[in-house]
């Protein structure tokens, strides 16, 4: 039997990142992937640093990801330094436009909403937005300038993230399945990988959207109490324009446009409850086409070079899923939603937290897996059962 | 020296057809294709075969069209014969839908212009378009029925074609470029290809929108004047529903989706100068999938399986060029735009009439390559020379 101190459920960029975070600690670190790591939800995100909420709703997540983007440019300087691998981060702003009718009034709302809570924004004439990014079209009724947001290449990330943790000491296990939590009564002591049982001090889960179908060896998935997660889809496309550069990131309500360092531009994206079907579809395709079109009219003539889905992990209540549960030895870390490359490095941080000090330097208690497996402690595993009766 | 009674320059479906047709009259037959045949145009083609005119500038092809439509199921019939392989050669019908508000209109007027050509089309209601294809969506404000109109699946076809050319002796060479036509006076002697020296009593030009470019030993470029080809793009999708089959071809103003026999669905297309970029594009296909989901809402949902696209041999008059020239052993057989899949069996008949008889069973002088070549009879070749000095 394998003995590590730390097991990490997911290859991701959230596993990477805590991976590359707890290696220096004098931990024994593994990374457990399914398939190649990094393939699946931060293999196709956009990359768009964006701590603003996406919804009255999401205020909550903001000092969360205010924090996180404060902390990028450190994470990035370390992961370029460790991998050797360049990442793309750039901090170019991003532009807000608005192409209804009442854009005008969208965006002075948008923008009293964000000062509220200290993001930087400033509303821009048009003309002044022209000159930001000389591509942006007729369509666009206003526009506001963010000029701290930042973009990164969630691939190029990733793949970098993971060379790192692998060079600080971690070992990364690829096509290394785990269908089971190792449990002994309130502690979880490990998991079975690849047909392996593999001992762990510490249990972190990191699988995304596939968190909530990993079960225990008697085959209860009392693990989805802690992590109900389910699939996000989000479709994309890249494009490429022969006859021009897109420099910033622009965005609507109904869509984005992000310029990657090769002068590539990526499309997004939509928001479906598929399941586990992952693939473009006619109606995806056409709407972030169509925004990408209307906000870049220059794009209609772009080569589309790529095409391609992914599936983010949702929640219940759309915030991510962070921290120690009341199974000693398990801590999850996941649900990400549409935050994960944006939240990588504060979720590595806390977790280092969690695992090595009594005390972490952020709040993140709202986040807690605790809050959906309320009044289950110590009695998972038998309710988990019975549901299943 | 290879010495052969027929090269045919292009492996696309005119030319395999061509070859087909022109094997089993003892003649000893070479298609050269610069690639693998049969991954141009003819790959990229939908498989409507719908002989009625898509402008009034069209009408003097309908009598080849109608033709080469009344050929069609002899002609699959012997491919398939000799091939081995089915080609999934439907006769189904199709619904011309109207998405306007002066939709009856426009349909009523069709229809009278179809009548005065004898092609086969009725007025149906909404609810009868609806028992035809109940995935039509309810944008459609009137619709026609052509019973008459055929599809096949272009990439079998082809495949077949060149695989029972083969059968009845032809030989084919793969990845084989003309780099010149052989020319001794008023007489074409054979091709330069690959690097060899090929003689051929008749040199026939099927090469598409790649016609033009094949000069002679000179490097003058002489044949442009027979065959002013010029590439029209079009663009392609191919969607799989997963909750519904479609049955018939649709098509209106702005595009058509196909049904092809595993299910899929093929929509198209654009009509676009782009040079020989052969790509898809932003714009383009947010058109093709915005009318096909206009047309059948429910592909909405389907999975975006492949997208491509086809560079159509465009000619000045959009008519096809067919026929011998005024250059000894030289015959022209592309150019054929959007028809290249319903006109094969007319011009493989043809080719095969020019060259073993006398005269042709149909009367296809206005598509004489000698339309654009007025005037420099016996003088092409310096005509040419001074034209580029």
């Amino acid at each position: 039997m394998s003995v590590f101190d730390v097991a990490i459920v997911g290859g991701g960029l959230i596993g990477a990142a805590t991976a590359f975070e707890l290696a220096p600690e004098k931990l024994r670190v593994l990374v457990l992937d399914r398939r190649e790591p990094g393939r699946e939800a931060s293999w196709a995100a956009a990359g768009m640093l964006s701590p603003g909420p996406d919804s009255p709703d999401a205020l909550p997540l903001v000092p969360l990801a205010k924090e996180s983007l404060r902390l990028y440019p450190e994470f990035v300087a370390a992961v370029e330094d460790a991998s050797g691998i360049s990442v793309a981060f750039t901090r170019d702003g991003a532009l807000e436009v608005f192409l209804s009718p009442h854009g005008e009034a969208e965006r002075d709302a948008m923008i009293a909403g964000h000062r509220r809570l200290g993001l930087s924004i400033e509303p821009v004439s048009l003309d002044a937005a022209r000159r930001i990014e000389p591509s942006m079209g007729a369509a666009v009724r206003a526009a506001a300038w963010l000029p701290e947001e930042a973009t990164v290449d969630p691939r190029l990330l990733t793949d970098a993230t993971l060379e790192a943790a692998e060079r600080r000491g971690a070992e990364i296990r690829v096509g290394c399945a785990v269908s089971s939590l190792l449990r002994d009564g309130d502690r979880c002591t490990g998991v079975i990988a690849g047909g392996e049982r593999i001992a762990a001090r510490h249990v972190i889960v990191a699988a995304g959207c596939y968190s909530r179908g990993i079960a225990d060896e008697s085959e209860n998935n009392w693990l989805a109490h802690y992590v109900p997660t389910n699939p996000v889809r989000g479709q994309m496309v890249a494009l490429q324009p022969s006859d021009f550069r897109l420099r910033r990131v622009l965005r609507c309500e109904r869509g984005y446009v992000v310029p990657r360092r090769d002068g590539r531009v990526v499309a997004g994206s939509t928001l479906e409850d598929a399941g586990f079907r992952n693939h473009v579809t006619a109606g995806g395709l056409r709407q972030i086409l169509a925004a990408a079109v209307e906000m870049v009219p220059a794009l209609a003539g772009a080569e589309v070079v790529e095409t391609w889905a992914g599936l983010r992990p949702g929640t219940p209540d759309s915030f991510p899923i962070l921290g120690p549960t009341d199974i000693e030895g398990l801590l999850i870390a996941t649900g990400h939603y549409r935050n994960g490359i944006l939240l990588a490095p504060i979720t590595a941080r806390l977790v280092r937290e969690w695992i090595t000090q009594e005390k972490t330097s952020f709040d993140a208690g709202i986040f807690s897996p605790l809050r959906f497996a309320e009044g289950i402690p110590n009695s998972t595993a038998r309710r988990g059962a019975s549901a299943r009766s």
